[in-house]
């Protein structure tokens, strides 16, 4: 029987079996981002009928494995939380260091409201930087005033 | 007896008693990002000596008080995790969805490491767009790399 | 000092020693609704300048009291989750029960995406029944597609 | 050896083999609605005896596998709680920042007790907005006053 | 300020200065049975006005703080779960051990619902037994059937 | 390898391929109970020799599968606590309500002890009721006094 | 307003002002043990009246605090679980290491049931011991066997 | 793929397969005591070359697993806490009661440091009595101060 | 009423308003360490009645205060796990990810056995270096076989 | 399908299969610490191609479950925290003791900021003692000051 957990697992298995790359993957895929295509592949998004057989084409899944990628996800089903690897948890750290200033900024800036994570996109790059290479994150969601009811 | 949670509900009784706003007090503290002095006060952050007694100034608080605003603080320790604020949550939830695909990418460009959450910056800005103006985070963190020993 | 928290068991206190109901302190607030009103002074939404004079002249609030009913609240801090209560645990019950179904039938209708708690509207009424009154909930929040990025 | 959860799993994987849809599954199960449908496909409520060999022909499920539908289910065992999932974690939101409101409002038109969640029924629906889509949700509990013994 | 746990305390400090018995107490409250009134007055359960006078007379209450007692209170709030104290604990266990088989009696018997535990009441006696007395409990809820939609 | 959990979930699995029903098979098994029976069959309670050779032959169990139903079983290490079935959960809920109730009463009644859940019985039973039907429980455990030493 | 939390608080404090060991104050108090009247004045057991006013008089408290100590308390309720301190943590570790250890060796000796916590006495002493004194602790249940019904 | 878990799941199935007892299988393992070949058995110690051998022999182990046996094992990693069986949750029940009852009379007597749970032994008895039999269990732990430095 | 946790939070704020630093006190303590008796006074170990005497002088407590330094406190009550602080998590961190090697290696090394925390040392020092000063730390702790019996 | 954990699995099969000990494996793969190898081995750290390739040798596993070996892992998801074994604890258990402690003296020397666990470097030792032997563990870690922005 078939899950989006049993097909997650098979195209982490093909991608180190077939020696690929993320960005790799997603340069074939299409003209999303790496993040969207490489959450996708992992579980945490959506590709489209096309992007999926492509997906199907590089990693050698089956024509019923591909219809899982185009069918959302339980997200989030698979995180660990608090996060135990320390890439991730800086970002958890983030929060509970910053949370709160956050929201007193975006709050004094905006009025009553929140920045969407669905309305949401953003990058990662590699900041050069004499002292050491630095990760740059873009992030930019809209702001969701609280509806006055 | 005084403790820094003991000096923080006072910063906050203070500026709202006052009518202040963070930017505000920010913006006459030093030269300092606004984030950097949101996060002193709510007690997440240092203020140097020359800063702390400004913010006294500003604040009404005694010298004893402003002593505080100047020592490491227990970070995080008031976080409710997860968040249950909106606005907070947000960010919480990103993590949650995407923690392992920034995980992936990070790797696959930098090699086995971090983004430093200590050696960061970010900065929270006003995104002018028609459908509604977006909230966007610009943040950089020192990519550290495991230490092979 | 005054907090938030101080001001809504303030808030909890008067109302009762004043022997005042929700609906009549709200339909003296302003034109929003009672859900609205109530939720601001349990301390989980805000009111205007003017609500919040208006509720301070009803429940005997100080200017600086009324001044912390117009800031965004740290929303949820007080929910004990899961909720103790039968009444509240209710609503909970069917998020466990019936959450999967609700997301099934929703993606299927719209798509990737959620529908909104923050651009949102809820009511509740009495609906009259010859074999039991029934409590009868209408909410409308706008559905938010994933943005592909 | 069969379960609930054994067939739960084959009536998903069979679900998107064979490319079908909850409501185009639920309209061929009888006069029920799609939500009581769905639900009981993924294990949350129960079919009639008719009803689940009307799903078993549909999805291919043998005659054991059939009857295990028409059994009450552990119903909430596999919710994720604090729900994971953005679409489903909104409604916990919810209930996190309107709960002891929804309490103050029943209670006070209702007196003391609660909204059954047995006694219940609810529906979705789209809501068509000029400004987006609203998801539209109606919900009916029998009022359930606390006994006095 | 007052708040039912204020005056939940203060009972519980009257109810021993005075010397008083849960059951003394609630022979001179009205007609409802001791567990009713034992449990209004330890917050969990309500008054009514007259009964909340009587208590008030007896335990010394203010008219204020009798006015709480005939509010619905946040039931649960103040339970430790799992319970530490060795008498509540011993329920606890029963459900841990014996839950799957009420529910597998329950709804052989009755069909596809549960027991009300809001239509309910029970009583507690002493069982005299030579080998030792016992406790005696007898609960008695309304079957409610799950509502097909 | 057989387990007490492999051996449960064949009995659940042949009970429902057989057409079983609880009490159906207590009655054959001996002059125990249906709670007791139930109970041991789902993995929380032992049967006698007598009783698991008689269980094996109406379930097709092998006689070492039938030697698990004599061993003492891990007791509640499959409970869901808090419970997510609404069966399940109002007795959960129950205790969060009235555990202190029950402790107050119980102690003024007979003293510092405790109502044992080993030496204990209890049984269910339909109480018919022109409103609707009601679930009726008895139960009764050997008040246990705190040894002083 | 007097409870047990703030009685306990006031032993505390008392017998670190005045410079009384446990061991002293329990020999003035009667003839029970050590530990029960240790356990009594740290609040997990009772006192007899007697032993109430005695206590009383060693560490001036009010005849209404004495009182206190005489009523069931809410055992376990301060109790930190997981244990912090490496003291108690000790006895936890041997729970977590041997747990399964001793339902094995004990339902083997005595048949299906357990050891009581309730009928129950134990001893704390030193042990000589030329590689280093030993705590030695002798405890003593009697077995309850799960009743049959 | 053979790990510490599926040979303590073999031991177990292959006990009961072949109707031994654990004293039955300590007293031809070696010279130590029941509890502690037990305790090895069931993944919570360690067994000697020779005591393996002898443990496969009568167990029907091949040499491979055997060796298992001889390897520290994941000490506590199979233990569900808090306890969800009566039998060892009444041991976590003394904890919660009796903790801080023990330190404060260890410390007292030995000063500041713990027993050792390492340098540790005990033994479990039957204990004669004619209201009942009893559970004597004695435990002998080497007192550790805490090292000054 | 004093308390161990009053204590603690007197000699913080002491410390703070009389700009004292950890090194500087622990310098006129005694000849312990600086670890040692900072962890004293932030209640995690014990001071001789001497030190404590001078830790009074310095901190301006009282005899009584002075007295609870003395006693052995309840070690870790305060610690928040996991936690919050990116300093202190690191901590936490370096188990998380280590500990199974850490297990691994000093078995291999030294048998089945434990390193003791009790019978324990450290040291944390400035370590020059020209990349970056590092925190160089040592620790020591008697390796302790677990006692076959 | 493979995955770090299956990969992981076999490693510490074969391992014991083969009689292998971590030091002698290690010995073989390069010039790196029993440490870093044995963490990446463990499925805790990464090793090189040509490590990778060793490792493979010595342990019987595929060029496909080589390259496993050289990805990062996703650290500490198979931790338990807080940790059952009691070697594992114990470091646990001083975070819990000395976690504040280590935070004031670090802060004090060095300022703002943290000890690395990225950057980091450690070695575990016998140290040889009359008193017996002592498990020597030297961690060095460079400080991270928070970077003012």
């Amino acid at each position: 029987m078939l899950s989006r957990e049993v097909v997650s697992a098979k195209v982490l298995s093909e991608k180190v079996a077939r020696g690929l790359t993320w960005k790799g993957i997603a340069a074939e895929l299409g003209s999303g981002s790496d993040l969207l295509y490489t959450a996708a592949l992992l579980g945490q998004s959506v590709l489209t009928v096309e992007e999926a057989a492509k997906a199907a084409e590089i990693l050698g899944l089956t024509e019923e494995e591909a219809r899982w990628l185009t069918l959302s996800p339980e997200r989030g089903a698979a995180a660990i939380m608090p996060p135990t690897d320390p890439l991730i948890y800086r970002f958890y750290e983030l929060i509970q260091n910053y949370g709160t200033t956050w929201k007193a900024l975006i709050e004094e800036e905006f009025g009553d409201g929140i920045m969407s994570a669905i309305d949401f996109n953003m990058s990662i790059e590699r900041e050069a930087d004499p002292k050491g290479d630095r990760v740059k994150i873009a992030m930019s969601g809209k702001f969701l005033p609280f509806k006055r009811f």
